[in-house]
C-alpha cells in the first residue's frame, strides 16, 4: 500500500498510473504535480488526484513515492528540485522513454546513482496525451521494462514491482543500454519513420490529393506520428546513440530495397517480404498466445 | 443490373464486390475463375458465387460484366485469354493497385486502349487476403478511383461507377499517372516502410527480445507488413517509377532527421515533429468529418 503518491506531470502515463492505483484501493493520497493549474484542477475534478501543487519539492516532500511522468528534457531539474527534499523511506520512479538519460541526470544532480531511484518504463499509451486521455486500464497486460543499476536498494525495486503489478502489468528487469536499444528499435525508430512519412507527403505539391486518397491502411500506419513533438524530440535527443545506430541500420535495408525496385529484381523483393510477413504473422501470433 | 458477372480472382477484392453486389441485388449470376479449385469450392460454399471454372475465357465469355482481381503480373495473360472470347456488350474493370501497368498489359494484348476496359482501384482491403477474409461491407463509405482513358467507352465508365455505388463506394476518376502517383505516396512507399522495418528487426541479433517489447503502436505501424508478398513484388515491379521517386523523396527527408539527431538539433526535429502531427491530425479530422 502506498500511502501518499506524488504524480509529476499528470498527464496520460502520470494519471493513468494514478487511477490504476485507486481502482485497485493500492495508494490512499494522490498528490498531483505540474506546471498547469487548469491541467491540475481537471485532474482534480476527475478524481485522479487528490490536491495539487506546481512545486515538485512540496509535491515529494512527504511522499513514499514519487513518479515522474515529464518529457525528458526535464528530468534533471525535477530530480534536482525534489532530491534534497526527499523523506528517507521515499522510493522514486519514472515512465521515461530512454533510460540511459535519465540515469545521466540523477547522477549529475547526486553525484551518484541514487539508490532510491528505479528507473523504469511502462511499454504502453495511445498516441493522445493529457489528463483527459488517461485511464485506470492503460496497464493492464502491458509490460512495465525496471532497469536497475547495482546501487539501487533492493526494498525500492520492490516497491516499484508491486506497485505497477497492482496496476495489472507484468514486470520485467533489464540493463539500462539493452532497453535503449531495444526501444530504439521497437517504438523510437517506427516513430521517426512516421513523422517522417506524413512530413514528406505533407510538404509535396498534390498533399491535399494524397491525404484524400489514403485508406485505413495508411491512417493505422501514421497513428503514432500524431504523438507528442516535445516528447519526442526529447526522446531523440536522450537515444541519440542507439537510436542514430537503428535509422543507420534501417537506411541500408531501404537502400536495398530501392535497388532491388530500380533494377526490378523480383525475386529479392519476394524474399524481403515474405521474411518481413512471417516475422510480423509471428510476432502477432506469440502476442495473441502470450 | 448485371446480369452475369466474372469475378477473375476470388478472393478477399473479388469476393467482396460479389457479396456486395449480392447484397445490394445488383446482380443476377456470379462465375468464379481463378487457379485452386478448392478457394472457388469455398466460395461457391460461402455463396459468394454460383459456380466457377478454372479458365477466364470460359468464365468471361458471357459475362456482362469482368472484374479482373489478381496480382498485377498476371494481368496480361488473362487479358490475352478473354479479349477474343469478350461479348460485344461486355465491360471489363480490374482492382490492381497500380493503372499504368495494367492499361499497358492490355495495350499490348489488344493494340490499342480498349473502349472496354475501364480500370479501375478500390482504395480498402485489409492485410488478410483470400474468400474467406471477404465481406459485403468493405467498399461502404470507401474511395474508388476510375482511370479511363480517351479511348474508354463513355457507357463502359458509366456501368462499372453504377457498379461501385451499389456497393456504397463513393468513386472517382483522375488520370491513370496521378493514380499512380498519389498510391506511390499514400500505400506503396507505407508498405515498403513496414515492411522494410520489420525485415531490418527480424534480421537483427536481439529480433526475439525486440518482438516481445513491441507496443500496440508497433503492431498498428506494421500490420500492413502482413499484406501478401507476391501482390506487392508485383506493384513494386509494376509502379517502379513512382514508386522510386517516393523512396528517394523519403530517404532525403531521412537523412535531414537523422542528421538533426546526430548533431542533437533541438529545433529542427521539433519543426518536424510539430509539422506531421499538424499534417496527420488535419487528416483525421478532415477523414472524420467527411
Amino acid at each position: 500500500m502506498i500511502r501518499r503518491l506524488a504524480v509529476i506531470g499528470v498527464g496520460l502515463i502520470g494519471g493513468s498510473l494514478a487511477r490504476a492505483l485507486r481502482a485497485a484501493n493500492a495508494v490512499e493520497e494522490v498528490i498531483g504535480c505540474g506546471r498547469a493549474p487548469a491541467n491540475l484542477a481537471r485532474a482534480r475534478e476527475l478524481g485522479v488526484i487528490d490536491r495539487f501543487t506546481q512545486d515538485p519539492a512540496a509535491a515529494a516532500a512527504d511522499a513514499d513515492m514519487v513518479f515522474i511522468a515529464v518529457p525528458l528534457g526535464a528530468m534533471r531539474d525535477i530530480f534536482a528540485t525534489i532530491a534534497p527534499r526527499l523523506a528517507p523511506e521515499a522510493v522514486v520512479t519514472d515512465g521515461g522513454s530512454v533510460k540511459g538519460s535519465v540515469v545521466a541526470d540523477a547522477v549529475s544532480v547526486v553525484g551518484r546513482a541514487p539508490p532510491w531511484l528505479v528507473p523504469g518504463h511502462p511499454i504502453a499509451g495511445t498516441e493522445h496525451s493529457g489528463v483527459e486521455a488517461s485511464f485506470a486500464e492503460l496497464y493492464r497486460g502491458r509490460r512495465v521494462i525496471l532497469t536497475p543499476l547495482s546501487e539501487t536498494d533492493n526494498t525500492a525495486l520492490e516497491r516499484v514491482t508491486q506497485m505497477w503489478e497492482c496496476c495489472g502489468a507484468e514486470v520485467t528487469t533489464m540493463s539500462v543500454a539493452h532497453h535503449d536499444e531495444i526501444l530504439a528499435a521497437t517504438s523510437h525508430l517506427p516513430h521517426m519513420l512516421a513523422f517522417g512519412l506524413v512530413d514528406t507527403l505533407s510538404r509535396m505539391h498534390e498533399h491535399e490529393d494524397i491525404f484524400r486518397y489514403a485508406a485505413g491502411g495508411f491512417r493505422d500506419f501514421t497513428r503514432i506520428a500524431s504523438s507528442n513533438p516535445v516528447m519526442w524530440r526529447d526522446i531523440c535527443l536522450a537515444n541519440r546513440e542507439a537510436l542514430s545506430a537503428m535509422l543507420a541500420r534501417f537506411s541500408v535495408e531501404m537502400t536495398d530495397l530501392a535497388e532491388s525496385i530500380r533494377r526490378a529484381d523480383a525475386e529479392r523483393l519476394l524474399s524481403i517480404f515474405e521474411r518481413a510477413k512471417q516475422a510480423r504473422d509471428q510476432q502477432v501470433e506469440r502476442a495473441r498466445s502470450a
